[in-house]
């Protein structure tokens, strides 16, 4: 059942007794001085978590005495600024790097920790993930999943955002099966449905890539291993029309940064606005209630934590402005997926749908039973 | 000067004496009841206009009073689901296609009029467009550009909206030269700047079309033809970074109708809190005039009229869900560009690139002085 080590108690089917996850303290804009009290909060909620804590050992001093939390050392620190070649070459002591390698099994099967949770640099983590995890079978590309508001209060997750760029229809299809995974494990939604971001107008709909995407789709959703709803426009996204929204890297991360440009556009003219003279002032405390709960819905800490799927081993990446309200909200990302299985249920759907498919659209491979020794 | 007739009146230098715009009546969700009082309304405003209406007579009788109004009949009307196929060969008397005839110049250079508007189905407008009046010379494909609100109160000018998918490189340079050539002619700005749309992400700053883009800008700038600021992200143009940002069709479409569905859901929010409780309600009595002020300065009716570029004539597009107001304002987007001669300030900036590139990023080539007849 678990990933990596034996349940250390009596665990609920489907559920891991215990939960482990590996954080890198030292990652993000603020190091230390937010990531631990997001971490001592969540220790306080989760009574059944462990931390592993990596960074500077002196930085971290103040953890020491905390119950259910191990400090690691790790010398080094990936700046946000940092090659990708000074993080996989130079600094091989970083807690980036120590943090992830808490995840990566042994050559008993077993690992440290069952996530990872880092506010440092996305390069490096994807790419010291990559080199240090590695992808799953029947996974070419591992993506970015992060979920989004919409109009039914619920969550839509949206990937890839920013891992890759010119994707093959097959990456689409192992971005639809991963994301699905993701959903039914966090959002306990067992049959979430995916569409597949393309364009409205008439004249054209979508590139040969997208088409293709929208045949594999159809054709795994006929084989029941996913739900697909079909094609879905940029506004869907916050409309709520899907539980998943598929597309690739580079046209996610640009629906991603401008949603955060034109959220960051509309409260700063709504500042302007109840500071332009007294009266405004004035109805703005009368107001203030109404703009506090409505700000609190949109708060875009509460959907902090997008997922790094398809590797051996499950990563969970924090915004690096990130304060210790949205880090906290991170760590119960990745606390939930790993407590819910989702690095077993990603390397079930993969392995299914691949045996299924037929070998034009990729498959079927030979997919060992348990390729990366999720289920010893 | 003028693009197609001689003008009528004496003409400040770079502006035209008198500017006549074909209108489809029938086109958009509204027709004639919206279309008619946006023209009534536009006439008054605009002394120096004139007025081609198009549509069925019997629909715009209440127009035959009008002074500087021409009606011009057409029996058919594209419908919003129509196809390409049935715009192009079946309705050949449409309203459509009759407004775009009107810019078409004829055997003597001279058109009916000099820019045309519609609200009608977007595919159809656009294979009506390129079929009828031809890209310019040197464009190999006709983009579509529209503007956004920007945290500097001013617009972001973002094409290409959805005409093109699988742009190449050239084509991202080709719609830089338009995209500029339209945000000097309308919004009087010389040298406005262009940022190309690409990802923030280390681990790959775009694919190869963008990087090559990149460079072919690089190189137009270097020889003083545009006025390259380097790659801007998505929440770039809600900052305003630049006044232009170009990418290919696909990601601006998605680009758009994300933040369409933001707002939306924003608004929708908004409207929500302020009538959950009596408490919220009386709250938003006192904050009326301060949220219907920030309501009026994010107005996405304001920024309607998109501008088809690249093409032997003028062409704007109104959102087919349009109200009179807003398609007031497509038709005053329109009448600026025309006034400010748009036509001939887009082929003027191609001719001059075109012939000063090399000829590896396609040119030179033989562009004729006056490919259009524009300068006739």
């Amino acid at each position: 059942m678990s990933a990596g080590r034996p349940p250390s108690g009596t665990a609920v089917p489907g559920e891991r007794a215990l939960v482990r996850l590996a954080v890198d303290c030292m990652g993000g804009d603020h190091g230390p001085s937010i990531t631990l009290p997001a971490c001592k909060s969540f220790l306080e909620t989760h009574p059944d978590a462990e931390l592993i804590l990596v960074g500077r050992p002196q930085a971290l001093a103040a953890a020491e005495a905390w119950p259910r939390c191990t400090i690691v050392g790790a010398a080094d620190v990936v700046e946000s600024d940092d090659s990708i070649e000074t993080a996989l070459r130079r600094k091989k002591d970083s807690s980036l790097r120590v943090a992830i390698s808490q995840v990566r099994a042994g050559e008993d099967g077993a690992a440290a920790a069952d996530v990872c949770v880092s506010a440092g640099n996305t390069g490096a983590l994807m790419a010291l993930s990559r080199y240090l995890l590695k992808t799953l079978d029947g996974i070419d590309r591992p993506a970015i999943a992060t979920v989004l508001p919409n109009e039914r209060d619920r969550f839509t997750t949206v990937l890839d955002l920013g891992a890759n760029v010119d994707c093959s229809a097959e990456h689409l299809l192992q971005f639809a099966v991963m994301g699905s995974a993701l959903v039914s494990a966090v959002e306990g939604c067992e049959s979430p449905s995916v569409g597949l971001l393309n364009i409205g107008e008439e004249a054209i709909k979508g590139s040969d890539t997208i088409k293709k995407a929208g045949e594999l789709l159809r054709d795994a959703a006929e084989r029941g291993h996913l739900n697909f709803f079909g094609n879905v426009e940029g506004n869907d996204i916050f409309k709520g029309t899907t539980d998943i929204v598929v597309c690739d890297g580079f046209v996610g991360n640009v629906a991603l940064k401008t949603s955060e440009g034109l959220a960051a556009m509309l409260s700063d003219f709504i500042k302007q606005e109840f500071t332009r003279n007294l009266y405004c002032k004035l109805a703005a405390l009368v107001a203030l209630p109404v703009l506090r709960h409505f700000k609190s819905r949109v708060d875009h800490r509460r959907y902090n934590g997008a997922a790094l799927l398809g590797l051996r081993g499950l990563v969970f990446k924090s915004h690096g402005s990130a304060d210790a309200f949205a880090f906290e909200h991170a760590l119960n990302r990745a606390y939930d997926a790993a407590k819910h299985q989702l690095l077993a249920r990603v390397h079930d759907r993969i392995r299914d749908i691949l045996t299924a498919m037929p070998e034009t659209a990729g498959g079927p491979r030979a997919v060992p039973a348990d390729p990366a020794g999720l289920l010893a």
